[in-house]
């Protein structure tokens, strides 16, 4: 999407410099837009690890065009095979819960082994472009799916914007680009239709308040940050028309595993009436589970994301970490949490709309029936 | 209650130092405890004006005691009564919400009215005390009213700590002594029931993580701070026993106005059976009004609550505000929000415990009946 007016996808790469691959560092977002080549497999390692970038489709194409470094490297080697084997796991253990990870470093060893090392180069480049390319057309065919439940809305208030509340990012910093629960929220301004979107800041890491706030505000989409707990206030005074957002894991009963505060907002939606759609690219259904709240394991995080926060020191010009606590206070972090099917309104996904249920999805995924 | 062994109160005085009022300065807290000495009327404005001093029975007691500040400077005034009624209605415009403030002046003026000036200062601290003593004895019998409910989780897991989630500050901080929604806790911890209390750090001013905190770190209870997106996880994993809440108003039909996120929390113990109780001192029962969520008007605070936070530089020693969102994104800050009756399992009153109805609030204060 567009960063002021110029259109950008969060991976590429560059003719006019081989062997570089580009990012957007999104670690100092909102306050600061870096840009970082990418040379090394190493650097390619420490930008997955250290989530420069992340969200699972990104995590995905950052690993492709990670094994492509990793081939160029490879050319040097006494043994590339092994060379490249080992960047392979070196990738995949840098965020190990990421199922796009593995999947896409997978399809590129499938494509590499069978060919000379003095091919892969090139070939690991065009996969790791077609791998982000697809992941681009998946969000779009999402956004696609997803624009109908809008104009709906516009149709009923003409006068008004549709009042649309998000939570964390699942926006395109999280993809190649559109991301998943924004990106029907992109084809609607694109189309005209009069927007406003409420962005839950997403405590603890804030990826509300500094990712989608930072892509809507980029891309010029109306918007306000709102504190965690107000969503629900909004929702009893009619201020929300729909709630849109993504999944981190969807069991195939259609439970929602996304990210920690989801099933509050689910839970109010449902209280008031309010649509609660959840849009996802069908990489992320888990076929294997039924009950999410049961089966989901809950990654926890480090307390300090909770007790320090990190944000722009206006008088030094600078980002700086502060504490929120008392020195001798605990805090837990759990990353996710679960939303029953039962509070889910609709699922999203590339190939349609469906209900949050075993026989929705599989209407959906008929080739999944023999799973 | 205590700050590392010894024992406070929020507000007190000093027979060695008359003509000062102490307080607790809280808007350095947790990071530093600072104890200020008010002594003028300007400095007691200030105090509640910029909130050294909140909740609302904390700053009844803080007007009250200005007000004894004031009597004092009345002494050299050509017109004392005038002085002194000046002085009261500048202390009620500090907060003007705050049902407690104006109470407190008025039973002030009813006592001093009478007399003459020169007997003033010595009758408003005995006022002023009695105001502050009072206080403490409601907040004591909320506690003592709250304490069988926790009494009866201990002795169903014995082996285990009672674990509480509270939402915001109606700790002792907001009061002068005990807090309301911390009472039982306190009495609980007293009594030697094994306790653990989710500290929902309370976004966006962070009164939980910073205050409730404090309190329960300072008077040696367990706790865990969490962000205000965990609760809902936390219920649906058995992990939280009872919520208990505080509130600035409440409706005779039993809706409950508290910080902005409560409605969310009690959605999520109404959809895991855990039981929801508010405590509630009965002056903050608004007789005249039955639906809390069509009736009571919702403060709206400025956006830089939301957008910035303040915390503990670690590195330079000092505190610090840092900014959260991008620089051109608004921010909405609703103060309250409205938790239905349906929703509550109980209200803890200084009388006594009931249903969230006006039934039940009339069977604890039959003489409403006639309002």
């Amino acid at each position: 999407m567009n960063i002021n007016g110029k259109p950008y996808r969060t991976i590429w790469t560059d003719p006019a410099e081989p062997g570089a691959v580009f990012i957007i560092d999104q670690r100092p977002l909102p306050h600061e837009l870096r840009i970082v080549a990418l040379r090394t497999l190493d650097e390619a390692v420490t930008a997955i690890r250290d989530m420069w970038v992340r969200g699972a489709p990104l995590i995905g194409a950052t690993a492709a065009f990670g094994l492509y470094l990793a081939s160029l490297e490879a050319q040097t080697q006494a043994d590339p095979a092994a060379c490249l084997a080992k960047a392979s796991r070196r990738l995949a253990a840098t965020r190990p819960t990421a199922v796009n990870l593995q999947w896409a470093l997978d399809r590129m060893q499938a494509v590499l082994q069978p060919l000379p090392a003095g091919q892969w180069p090139a070939r690991a480049l065009a996969e790791a472009q077609a791998i982000a390319d697809e992941d681009v057309q998946i969000s779009y065919q999402i956004g696609q799916n997803g624009l109908p439940l809008i104009e709906a809305v516009a149709r009923r208030k003409p006068d008004e914007p549709v009042h649309i509340l998000t939570h964390c990012n699942a926006g395109w910093m999280a993809t190649v680009d559109w991301g998943t629960a924004t990106a029907p929220i992109y084809l609607a301004h694109q189309a005209g239709i009069p927007l406003h979107v409420w962005v839950d800041e997403t405590r603890p890491r804030n990826q509300g308040a500094r990712i989608t706030a930072y892509e809507l505000a980029a891309h010029g989409i109306p918007h306000t940050v709102i504190p965690d707990n107000t969503g629900g206030h909004l929702m009893q005074h009619g201020l929300v028309d729909m709630c849109i957002v993504g999944t981190d894991r969807t069991t195939r009963c259609g439970d929602v595993a996304n990210k920690i505060g989801t099933y509050l907002k689910a839970l109010a939606a449902h209280d008031n009436g309010v649509p609660f759609y959840v849009a996802l690219p069908s990489t992320t259904i888990d076929w294997s589970l039924c009950d999410g709240r049961a089966e989901i394991p809950i990654e926890q995080r480090e307390g300090s994301e909770v007790t320090h926060i990190q944000g722009w020191d206006e008088e030094a010009g600078r980002i700086l970490p502060v504490r929120l606590t008392p020195a001798n206070s605990p805090a837990a972090n759990y990353a996710f949490d679960v939303t029953p099917a039962r509070l889910v309104t609709q699922l999203i996904t590339e190939r349609g709309c469906c209900e949050a249920s075993e026989s929705g999805l599989l209407g959906l995924f008929p080739e999944k029936n023999s799973v």
